[in-house]
């Protein structure tokens, strides 16, 4: 084995935890915070919550909510001035992965100078981040745990990756009940993004029995909940459990990198501007089929930890059993499941594809991928 | 669910990554580490490779290698005035559970005023610590990784148990290949800590499933690499899964604490300074014989991970074989089995139990213990 490096943030796990934001910050020596947020997540209340925390903890705060959808550069800049301007410390992101993303480039061109695209890549931050606090309030990206920021580079139309041990939160606050407020297709879209994390660390060629072991507690939870979890907004034992497999998915794919899903999600959703568990859900399937010869005995795994009964299997038949698992947990929970769905037409394949060859995820994919093969898998999910 | 808190430093595994040792404590800022460890790991020659790896890594430091297997007070006082007079800014800790509970408690006294016997309990510390790195290199007391120093109290004869999360380390070095220099006899004990902390922390009243997937996942590789390592200094595969093991059964009980096994042994090993890990495993058969009504499923569930056949078992006679392979795989490697072999009479039991009552870890055991009860195991396992 070689040498590997596993890091992650202080976690603060349960229901109502989101109560505990400011103090957890003030903790970390913050004496005022940029709280960083988005208009959805204001308007079902958890922003609120988490400025009465500040208050509570005496600490002052200033909130910047202009984030969106897939994150732009320009927002972080503008967030960026808005915390220098404001004389903030810290950074307290309250949302969902674009959010949360937003909240950790802003802390990035705060403490270093130039732009986002600076960073683009892996390693590329020298100067220490002020204290971040991140509050997830949707079971899908792993960002409040991860060393990972996505951003859009407006200009290129394209998703920059920054991969830094820099931008690991120093604190994750989950909190299961912030899930109770969103709509079905959300939490179907996200928990697809959860279930595209945990396969996809669980046979990067980075993978680690310290990672293994978040992500197969990851893959099975989804397997479980994520149907229950979509069923009802107020099963509260699924939100806890959907809550959960994306803290660890994240804690998994932070440190083992992903694969060729996220690289051509990253590609698509960067130029397109597409919900990116949508795109994760379509492509899956098409990547695990395309892996599955890489790696047998980890498909074989993942099959059992499904719930399948692979005893009478070859790791081949295995595989292909949790390839079709996949289909239809994501057909089950409604999730798109062809690219041209989402409006994706055959002339958008080659730019795609040549924008995904390119992407730090490919790095990790257990299987090497030519231009070519993207393009193919592209057409067969059209 | 309530509230859950998970803390763990930086991880850094691999063999040979004992040389990343000064580099890594630069890195944390540290313009002059106190490098602190015993006369046998210096002897080992594992010391001079930290060392060195600080001279090229041009960091300044001093060594302090004054600490004793069941670490003292007075030599946590002597290292910290050392540190102070030499005007050290950071700690290095590298060796055993014994080198780095000192190095944390020198950490702690450099830092905070007064005596360690202040600090004794849950979150008593208030000041941050200098940075820690922590290089282990033992398969056993997951201090590198752990919120956890034990330190003896040479007048009250007692191991005090300090808990805080400032005394995570900031980073964690674990390198297999120190494990090659080791007897069997230590591989042995210390293995069957290992063995303790897994179990202990999985049936723990503060498990979290967090803490259960490294917990299961030390439990598998002990019950499988255990023997292996103890029957060869140079089979890698071995040492590599019980350093494993070792971390992952550190990040368990860290941060779901332990049970009566180690609130007992801590009573033992303070009075009588007794080797931590023998009497650990003598005690484990008989602490999960008492705890085995308590937590039914998850006996069943340890019995599954060590490679039992549960299928036609209810989750009793699952517990028992559980305790049963405990035993057989204690005998294979030679630990010792009853207290009188270690030099327990009849005599010092009442003693014995009255500060085990009193330890820390009982209070996480899932099942309540009396004094009477805590006596009666403990005339048992003489």
């Amino acid at each position: 084995m070689t040498i590997t490096k596993f890091v992650i943030p202080e976690i603060i796990f349960g229901m109502n935890s989101i109560h505990q934001a400011g103090e957890a910050c003030k903790r970390l020596g913050a004496t005022k915070a940029l709280v960083v947020s988005d208009s959805g997540v204001a308007n079902a209340g958890w922003l609120d919550i988490v400025i009465q925390s500040c208050q509570t903890a005496k600490l002052s705060y200033t909130t910047f909510i202009e984030t969106t959808t897939n994150p732009k550069d320009s927002e972080t800049e503008a967030g960026s001035k808005h915390f220098l301007t404001h004389g903030c410390d810290a950074v307290i992101g309250v949302g969902g992965g674009s959010a949360l993303d937003s909240a950790k480039g802003i802390a990035l061109l705060s403490s270093n100078k130039g732009k986002i695209r600076d960073y683009e890549g892996i390693d590329k931050i020298h100067t220490p981040l002020p204290p971040m606090v991140m509050v997830m309030t949707t079971a899908g990206s792993g960002s409040e745990v991860s060393q990972f920021s996505v951003i859009v580079d407006s200009d290129r139309e394209k998703k920059m990756i920054i991969i830094s041990k820099s931008l690991v939160p120093d604190i994750a606050i989950i909190d299961p009940n912030t899930l109770t407020t969103k709509e079905a297709e959300l939490t179907a879209a996200t928990g697809m993004d959860v279930l595209t994390h945990a396969i996809e660390s669980y046979v990067s060629i980075a993978s680690t029995p310290l990672t293994d072991v978040q992500a197969k507690n990851a893959l099975s939870l989804v397997s479980r909940f994520l149907r229950p979890s979509v069923a009802s907004k107020r099963n509260i034992e699924a939100k806890e459990a959907m809550a959960m497999a994306s803290l660890q998915a994240g804690l998994a794919f932070s440190n083992a990198i992903l694969g060729a899903a996220h690289a051509i999600s990253h590609s698509i959703g960067g130029k397109y501007l597409l919900p990116h568990g949508e795109i994760n859900a379509i492509l899956l399937p098409h990547v695990m089929e395309f892996n599955r010869m890489a790696v047998p005995r980890r498909f074989r795994e993942m099959a059992d930890i499904m719930g399948i009964d692979t005893r009478t299997l070859t790791d081949t038949e295995a595989g292909i059993e949790a390839i079709k698992f996949v289909k239809e947990l994501s057909q089950d929970i409604g999730a798109p499941s062809t690219l041209t769905e989402v409006g994706i037409t055959r002339e958008m394949v080659d730019v795609i594809g040549m924008t995904a060859l390119e992407d730090a995820c490919m790095i990790t994919n257990p299987r090497d991928m030519s231009l070519t093969q993207i393009n193919d898998l592209l057409l067969k999910a059209l």
